[in-house]
């Protein structure tokens, strides 16, 4: 009876999670990190930021958090972050924005992506309640450029993310908002236990290190597998993926309940604390007979939170069997492959910690002998290293677990957990985030070029790509038109012939949004003649032309007179693009394009005489992107670059 | 006599640290903070990094600390990190190297600077105790440019400096290594007090805020000023230099000595720990009866570091008399502005902690019916105030504050405090080390670019230089000697002509040190012809090409004819540089410039056509600073910005 309630309850839960994203938000499935850590790299995935998706999310995460699902809610809570600094910097939803001016200042690719950035820590920073973890974070996992100014920026959101939560948790104490506040700021605190080590326990430390940092590729390596599978299930249809979703909650349900079955009861130590029963805390009573607490109960039957807590509880070596961690970390490694890709929003961090966590313990017990390590701080260490194994990061991971368990001298080996799992782990494969970028196809640019990139020229780049199109810097209607129609381009060189024959001059590049915005305006010209500033600022505003999507099928009823009639782009060129010389190898022109944050680069030649054109090519990121070149030049995969020059 | 004693152990050491630092490095004295941070942007300080140096900053730092001075460890310690760095890349010292091959690895620019941050993020690590903090504050404070590995780089550099510093304590407990180990790895722990604070105690800690953005800014004003007096005087000579130095520090010994006999003498609370006598340790007994303590002599007759320790002591709210911390704010402001600038090496961050706990615990006092915030916790929260007022750093004061006084439920208050200051301090001027940087005249590029670079193009910059030295592929001995006479220029563009008449080909830049390397090893032709590449391996090793410093006085001894043969430049160009069209703004070429991290900038034309040269111009860093432009073009200081452009 009580295991049909509790698998009625989660059932329901995860279907109400899994329609919403199924039905009206299908990007709000996931962590959304990847897609905005695309993003802060140039690479915009349609529909991540609405308001639709906003409001999935958070009921979405909700349900599947409280079905009992092995995620976690920080992933979601990085996305919901970001999606309140979007509708905040755009001014409200896309149909009902406020037009105030001072939106408009955000209206920017830089400040769009600085308030993202806030957004995604001030997530973190909710999630953990670990506001400089959060700063870091992003630093080191989300943002693909950093200025010193986005840093405090960072910084002043998480600290009134953290001013807020700690207001709350004051209004919630003893309870009344439920397990709302609990731990206070301090999350899983272990500073109760006094930390001493000596020389040579760096040997059970790196042992852990080392293993976090073999288990998690092998965690990324089965999850990529994983994934496709379900990207397979998932393109047959909606329904399939919301069977897909229910289906794992019947069977996390099944085992959460039914496990706990198998092992055996463990008498209490201290009998005003154990067993509980009723309310959250340690040592679980579930089937046992009064004075007996179930350990594996303890770890399953509870929220993710408690059960973080629960293992990390210090100062308790033998709280816990041997076998029901056994089981607790095999069940979590099965949870944490499976769930990942169903269709609700989901986190990764909180899985990866109860894996890590469990084996970090069972390590603990067998290395008993040999370390006074607690045994609550060797599940800390084990969770800090499968978490680096996993996603690479060092520094915001050492921060994040310092905010979570309060237990500074802790932090020299956490320190070196983190480092030697991230090493073990990239001697195997890339990091879980740039694995899910890479399945959602997104062109995601690296900061290093490869090292074959300096033995090709941007010139040989655009030799085997299609001529580029360019234009005069008057031009008629019908040219425009065809251009728009024949080609994806979305920027367009804008030449003119000098005064005098044979002298081209190289006025800028156009975008295929102003294009498009001149032809639905009809801002045409009878006469070949060049304009003046005022008709520009009279026909087009700043915030018009600092949009971005545009459809060429949406302009109609140009007519045939209207065709052979001219535009003037001269006004609307960006007269400042950046160049590179066709000499140029394809290494430092990448530098160059992600350094920047550009979107077209323009290649001129190195020959200086009359009938060269002034630009001989556009390059775009995807010209850039390694998938794309090595197929052309199959030869230079495994050449070796040539000596560095500066 | 006790007094003389005193005074003349202060005289001799400091006059030991001064001495050295006078005759054999003067760029020992100081922190080196800012100097390094302007390597970091790309401007090379002369002897900087030497062996020299690096013994002279050792023993200074030693002497100027033990003899009471007013000033820190941190910035002379971030230096000596920085030097070791620095000699451990290039294998030794300069006249000593060890060719190892794996040495030359490091032998480029980018290396350099990755181990001259790991370096700085050492010293602050091994100074504060504080590896996160220490990898933050070469983030946020001195490094330019930053990459996800050069992140995890100076982790790993400080958990190295963390685990050796763990060990050297544990070798060292129960003091016998004298003070080494004090406090284990946490410097001032404040640990021990319940942090309780509510919605009202906003108030306090905001005007602790904004008192120590104002106090930091007027800290950064005065001390420009009296360091622009300091310069006049140590210009005047080497025994002027010395004569201040010690000047200060009798200055220093005889207030530390002769202040606490003001105050009166105060009953100790509890006679097992006070007053303390003969060793370290808050409550001095000083002048007084037994069982009384002097307050001030606790804070002035001690070590900076212990004298912050017991400012910094919690739950002690009766502890310092008013008039006794006002006198020790007093005193520590003056000496605080009068030391920093003398021959010694001299950190900034301890005289300022040092201030900045006086006002907080004064202001503690002050308002202690308002607020139940302990008195310790007020002394931190004042010290971190006017770090952020002065020095205009949030994330890794913040850190650096953590973990010298591992109290996490400071955090969220800190934050506040933090950004408050930073605001408050921002609104006045420019940051202290900004200050010192343009007080010694270094180039430094900050990453914005003020708004009215984007209504000068580079072609107009061009125009006011004098006109561009190139080379010919194949160009005559003379010319080139005749080049590198006249000029200061450190790049030198190379055309062809090509096959056809009226084509000209832009080749690439060469640089001097290149030009001197083929004069000095007379690599001449007897006849104009195109080089295998084998003839430059022969006689160029890459090591040989790496290295910077050449003088054109050094090459001698070319014969008339000799100068009239030829030398091919072909092999020895960089055919990639990176170029802008004459039309792009200053603000961009700038953010390209200082993005990409270049040396030289080749302005190329926006027409094509023949007799046009292919490069018209080459600007280098000292041509895109503010303060190089403004006085020629002295109309664009008032005009806005034009739009911004994406």
């Amino acid at each position: 009876m009580g295991f049909l309630y509790f698998l009625g309850t989660n059932f329901l839960l995860t279907f109400i999670a899994s329609i919403l994203c199924v039905c009206f938000a299908p990007t709000a499935a996931g962590p959304g990190i990847p897609e905005i850590k695309a993003y802060l790299n140039g690479v915009d995935t349609p529909n991540m930021y609405g308001a639709t998706v906003l409001f999935v999310k958070i009921i979405g995460s909700i349900g599947a958090v409280s079905a009992g699902l092995d995620l976690g809610k920080e992933g979601p809570l990085v996305h919901i972050g970001s999606c309140i600094a979007s509708l905040l910097g755009q001014g409200g939803p896309d149909n009902h924005r406020i037009k105030w001016k001072w939106v408009r200042y955000f209206n920017n690719d830089r400040d769009r992506r600085d308030l993202i950035t806030c957004g995604a820590s001030s997530g973190v920073c909710a999630a953990f309640r670990a506001p400089v973890g959060g700063v870091l974070f992003s630093l080191e996992e989300v943002a693909s450029w950093w200025r010193s100014a986005l840093l405090w920026r960072t910084f002043c959101s998480t600290a009134v993310v953290v001013v807020v939560l700690r207001a709350f948790i004051e209004l919630c104490h003893e309870g009344k908002c439920g397990l709302f506040g609990e731990g206070g700021l301090i999350m899983f605190d272990v500073s109760n236990v006094a930390v001493s080590y000596n020389v040579m326990d760096i040997v059970p430390v790196a042992i852990i290190g080392i293993i976090g940092g073999v288990l998690g590729s092998l965690y990324n390596y089965l999850l990529h597998k994983i994934l496709r599978v379900y990207n397979l299930i998932n393109q047959k249809g909606k329904i399939y993926k919301l069977l897909l979703s229910l289906s794992v909650s019947i069977f996390t349900s099944a085992c959460q309940y039914g496990l706990p079955f198998l092992v055996k009861c463990t008498p209490c130590d201290d009998l005003s604390m154990c067993p509980t029963n009723g309310k959250s805390g340690n040592y679980k009573q579930f089937n046992c007979p009064n004075g007996h607490y179930n350990d594996l109960a303890t770890l399953l039957l509870t929220t993710n939170d408690d059960a973080v807590r629960n293992i990390f509880s210090t100062n308790t070596p033998h709280e816990y069997q041997p076998f029901s961690i056994l089981i607790f970390f095999t069940l979590y490694c099965i949870l944490g492959l499976i769930t990942f890709g169903i269709a609700v929003p989901s986190g990764l961090f909180l899985p990866i910690i109860l894996i890590g966590s469990g084996y970090g313990r069972l390590l603990g017990i067998i290395m008993r002998p040999y370390t006074n390590i607690d045994h609550g701080l060797l599940a800390v260490l084990g969770a800090a290293s499968l978490m680096a194994g996993s996603m690479r990061m060092t520094v915001s991971l050492c921060v994040i677990f310092l905010e979570l368990t309060n237990n500074l001298l802790l932090l020299p080996i956490t320190m070196i957990v983190l480092l030697i799992a991230k090493t073990v782990g990239d001697s195997f494969n890339p990091s879980v985030y740039e694995m899910i970028l890479h399945l959602k196809g997104l062109p995601f640019m690296d900061a290093d070029p490869e090292p074959w990139m300096r033995n090709l020229s941007v010139g040989e780049l655009i030799d085997v790509k299609s001529s580029v199109v360019s234009f005069r810097g008057i031009e008629k209607v019908s040219n425009i038109v065809d251009a728009l129609k024949n080609t994806t381009h979305n920027g367009f060189p804008v030449m003119d012939d000098g005064d005098e024959v044979e002298i081209v001059k190289l006025h800028g590049v156009i975008l295929r949004a102003h294009l498009i915005k001149v032809l639905k305006k009809k801002w045409f010209l009878k006469e070949k003649r060049r304009t003046e500033e005022w008709e520009v600022r009279e026909k087009f505003s700043w915030v018009e032309l600092a949009e971005r999507e545009e459809n060429i099928e949406d302009v109609i009823g140009v007519t045939k007179e209207e065709m052979e009639m001219f535009v003037d782009l001269h006004p609307l060129t960006n007269t400042t693009p950046f160049t590179v010389l066709e000499s140029m190898s394809v290494a430092k022109a990448r530098i160059l394009f992600r350094q920047v944050g550009l979107r077209h680069m323009l290649v001129v030649p190195k020959y200086q005489a009359s009938g060269v054109s002034p630009v001989i090519g556009i390059l775009t990121r995807q010209d850039l992107l390694a998938y794309n070149i090595l197929p052309v030049f199959p030869h230079l995969e495994n050449s070796k670059g040539r000596e560095k020059s500066n």
